[in-house]
């Protein structure tokens, strides 16, 4: 599997490099575009030229030339994130989340039917390895009068898939199904670090802002579309039936993916588990005349599992910190504490990202 | 009051225009930032940099030097949108909309406490004149079992004031209330459209999406914050007290804005009706250590006053279709038909921010 990525070496500009395992090749050859701050030249050129990208970038990589270990090389962020999405596509998930906050009605009242989603902060999203620093925030105890400002109590990964948008698309023009995969350059693994007690004052009416924003990590490294292919499988079956624009090919992905929490694995899931499929989700998201922009991420929402071990954040695994999980160190874990250190993978993919907590500031 | 735009002639290059009334200087001379697609690089050099340009700008409208009427250029989209936050800050807005939907309580649980926000999506922010094609999506019918897909029935204006960020702040370093202001290159009006048929059926759990997401328009003119001083009211009261990192200078503006559609003003309000002043909303974005980037735009959300002919926007105008405007061609309004034209302005200032709606497409 290779992937694309924006990588560096001391006291020379940053430039596009295509990673296969652990060597990567510079693409500095490839032209101007390629040495650049982030992909997004090469992302809105399109399918050919991301096709054409990869095959030269296979050619250098098999014959050892401009190759150099993985290890010589410091990655940033991929790509500039245009519009961040962030959907709410796993079941497992969505059902969680209405059983742990007593909603008398599981899935809300339209998830069955559309793909839903909200805008997330693009600003503040950094690249896997970036340090976390522990966000404050208003909170409220239940039954306490008055909010207080302090350090989350209840900081949380999100384990998710995201898309990466290569090619726009015009504003006024919906993306039909069949398109969708078009304007989809690959995938990242993400990290949306979520603070479940600053999330649970603000969001009404109008959905998570502060307990989000504060920083969403991203893989270093882009793997493009085509890799995926072989790990294509139906999506589960959609009852009810969705309206015409949201029926197509059913594809999921059957991607491993795993939450390890200072060294050890506390999930193993699959991307397979998402109900809603990336073409689905574009095709949703532009059936009202929005536009895709270069560079616009479109991340899943948290992917859990029917098995209990199979879930993607910390408020599912502990069931909101009533079951805590016990670590190999012997030590027990509701939430994150400063000094965790979280990694995401998609072993199949060589995707991880990573992130250690930062007490707050003072 | 000065005000700058991007401004071009056919066949030349874009560039920065000051504007004063019906002239506008050609700030070209100024130096190569000045010739350029939009005001971020202006943006992003601060204070003393916003200052200059404007100094020097005046000083060429005054010598009419490289001056030239304004109606010889075409305006552009001022600056291009980092991150669009859109704030809920009116009360009676607030207000009007917990009644209209029947709700126990007429304020959010966190109203009082902190300025409500979401994110909403950049890529589709335009600026004043461009055409606003009807937005299709997914509603449901009271008491419909299946949603449908067509065009919204129900498409509405939000009269906004928006504030746009000059110089960026670093991420995990908060923005005290008392240099907030440092940040804010200047004001625009906004017209965040609004599809409430779309957005009642997807906003739960996450907020609206679709329902905003088509479009919102921007004027394509930036008045400079230093414009704002002879408007400065002190803001209505806040009680309960907020918490300390929301407490600083009361600050609203006394500016009066209208909203008129098809040619008839049908409400007058002010942005001094404004709950949340920028500066609290600013320290209150970036207190979980979130990020300002040049280019950020923050809108305050529908501005109404407590007079039901001061209302900002359709919904509130009409109690939600119950009480049709009568328009001065005998006609009557609840929500925008096709053709219509609505036009913000804030006369004082110089702004406005003008739409026509085109038919959905087939």
């Amino acid at each position: 599997v290779i992937a694309f990525g924006i990588v560096s070496r001391p006291g020379e500009p940053r430039r596009v490099g295509l990673r296969d395992g652990d060597v990567i090749a510079d693409l500095a050859p490839l032209g101007p575009d390629f040495v650049a701050q982030s992909l997004n030249l090469l992302l809105a050129r399109g399918q050919t030229a991301w096709a054409e990208a990869a095959g030269r970038g296979r050619e250098l990589l098999d014959r050892g030339d401009h190759v150099l270990p993985l290890a010589e090389v410091s990655p940033h962020l991929p790509f500039e994130v245009a519009d961040y999405v962030d959907f709410y596509s796993s079941r497992e998930h969505a059902t969680n989340m209405g059983r742990l906050f007593g909603r008398p009605e599981l899935l809300p009242p339209s998830w069955l039917h559309l793909p839903i989603g909200y805008h997330g902060r693009a600003g503040t999203i950094v690249p896997s390895g970036t340090p976390v620093v522990r966000p404050r925030g208003q909170t409220r105890e239940q039954g306490a009068g008055r909010p207080e400002l302090g350090p989350t109590r209840r900081l949380d990964i999100e384990l998710e898939l995201g898309f990466v948008v290569g090619a726009p698309s015009r504003q006024g023009e919906p993306v039909p199904l069949e398109a969708a995969r078009e304007h989809v350059f690959g995938v990242v693994l993400v990290n949306d670090w979520s603070a479940r007690d600053l999330q649970a004052w603000e969001y009404q009416p109008l959905g998570p802002f502060l307990g989000k924003s504060f920083a969403t990590s991203v893989s270093a490294w882009v793997v493009p579309l085509p890799e995926l292919e072989p790990f294509r499988v139906p999506l589960p079956p959609q009852e009810p039936e969705p309206l015409p624009y949201l029926r197509g090919e059913p594809w999921a992905y059957d991607l491993a993916l795993e939450v390890e929490l200072n060294g050890d694995v506390v999930s193993r899931t699959s991307a397979r588990h998402l109900y809603w499929s990336v073409e689905q989700q574009i095709a949703h998201l532009t059936v009202n005349g929005a536009s895709l922009r270069t560079g616009d991420l479109l991340a899943s929402g948290t992917i859990s599992g029917p098995d209990p071990a199979s879930r993607g954040s910390l408020i599912e695994l502990t069931w909101n910190g009533a079951e805590p999980l016990t670590l190999s160190d012997g030590t027990t874990r509701t939430f994150l504490e400063d000094g965790d250190e979280a990694v995401l993978r998609a072993p199949e993919l060589g995707l991880e990202v990573r992130g250690r907590i930062e007490p707050a500031p003072k």
